[in-house]
């Protein structure tokens, strides 16, 4: 299941072809007991890689409005040791940063040894919404993917394994979404006029989408898009991979310091 | 019960006279569930300020080592939102920080609105292991507890709230934990032969601890000592003060964008 949800490098898949609505033949219940017990050996692993204080995690997720980035976090993540998370949400650049490269602000918000660093969107967003809006020129931002891409393999030679999840929402979906943001009174605040503006752009961000997938999914750090139509469906696949990049990862406890065996505490 | 946890500001009462393993004749089974309620009444409350985006909270823990300071972070904020909560961890000085004044940085890994920042140690390591081990000499120390009451005090005016939590652990009950880290293959990854240096020091570190609660435990950031002998009861307790806080806070959710009633999605 994993293997069908990975874009296989150099390989250009419309996204129109792939199901925003796939759910693998699974039932709702069981699915999400499934996760419950995926997540608690996430869990579990995600201790040991703390306590090994080797290597990091970097897990990117980026989508369409209201397909569930704030979702995942709040309701997988949640269960994870939180001294050993770092989640960093990245808006529209301050002054600081839009003094500097784009990459200067993700470099800085990058997971330490023994973390799991959470991107709620990302550097991607500097070929996604700069390309669509047009805030730089196509000969600005086509040369990004590279610098992504060399940037993300010197992060995985120096010891951070790399996810990126796209999570893939239909058109009507986030329709359905987004007017239930505009009617529940304790979701309103959620909602910008903005987001009608991007929506409206969808075809254009559908394309930015499927360039930046093709262009940035490599061997060591692949993309996969998460079918997110159903909430339990898109918990149960980010589950997986978080669970499937982990155990690959064999964390292990630290040698014990020389010399304790047999101490008494006095 | 939290009032009699606080350091009353300008009190100076030993630590001696504070039982480490107060109980408040609570029963173990029926405290653990009581938390977890509680919990879940700190995890709706951090759910409302992570929206309103204006206030942040910081959670500074000091104690001395094996009194609960990882515990607390993995056994009781495991269940909040990862995205809106920062545990920053503060160990021997880096060398650009030590090119630094002592506040440098901590003052970068302050929670931004809307989130709560968990420093496990803090500031107060340089009024603590730095008087104990004389790594700087009292004239220079001594300043530093004015330094540390402006700090917070601008930190609060400017819409942080301040709470600082001493897990009180007796000598006995240390004993016990590190003796058990030793022994215990899986828990010996923790265990520090200069943990037993720092031991040997406990009433020096007892007279700063003491000190350092006497000189920065004011009305708007309090300290209180939390009995840490019974993972149980220090659990319960540290889940009762941040509800407190938190609920005083009273934070709420944003108002929505002006003209989105009755607002259709296409």
């Amino acid at each position: 299941m994993i293997d069908s949800l990975i874009v296989p490098p150099g390989t250009r898949r419309p996204l129109a072809k792939r199901r925003t609505d796939e759910d693998f033949g699974w039932d709702k219940e069981p699915t999400k007991a499934e996760t419950t017990e995926v997540m608690a050996k996430v869990a579990e692993l995600h201790n040991v890689l703390f306590a090994e204080e080797q290597r990091s995690v970097l897990v990117v997720v980026q989508a369409m409005d209201a397909a569930g980035k704030d979702g995942v976090v709040r309701t997988l993540l949640t269960g994870l040791n939180p001294g050993g998370i770092e989640v960093t949400g990245f808006g529209v650049p301050s002054a600081a940063e839009m003094a500097h490269d784009y990459l200067w602000r993700v470099h800085q918000a990058l997971p330490s040894r023994g973390r799991i660093g959470v991107f709620n969107r990302s550097h991607y967003e500097d070929v996604l919404v700069v390309r669509v809006r047009g805030f730089k020129p196509p000969a600005v931002w086509k040369k990004r993917y590279a610098h992504i891409r060399n940037f993300e393999q010197m992060l995985v030679d120096e010891g951070t394994t790399v996810v990126k999840l796209f999570l893939h929402i239909g058109l009507d979906e986030q329709r359905l979404r987004l007017q239930d943001r505009i009617d529940d009174p304790a979701e309103q605040w959620k909602f910008r006029k903005g987001d009608l503006d991007d929506r409206a752009l969808w075809p254009e961000y559908m394309k930015a989408y499927e360039d930046a997938l093709h262009e940035t999914s490599t061997a060591d750090a692949p993309w996969y898009v998460i079918p997110a139509d159903r909430k339990w469906v898109r918990n149960r696949c980010v589950a997986e991979v978080l669970h499937d990049t982990l155990k690959r990862m064999k964390p292990a406890y630290p040698k014990p310091e020389e010399g304790i065996e047999g101490l008494i505490v006095q």
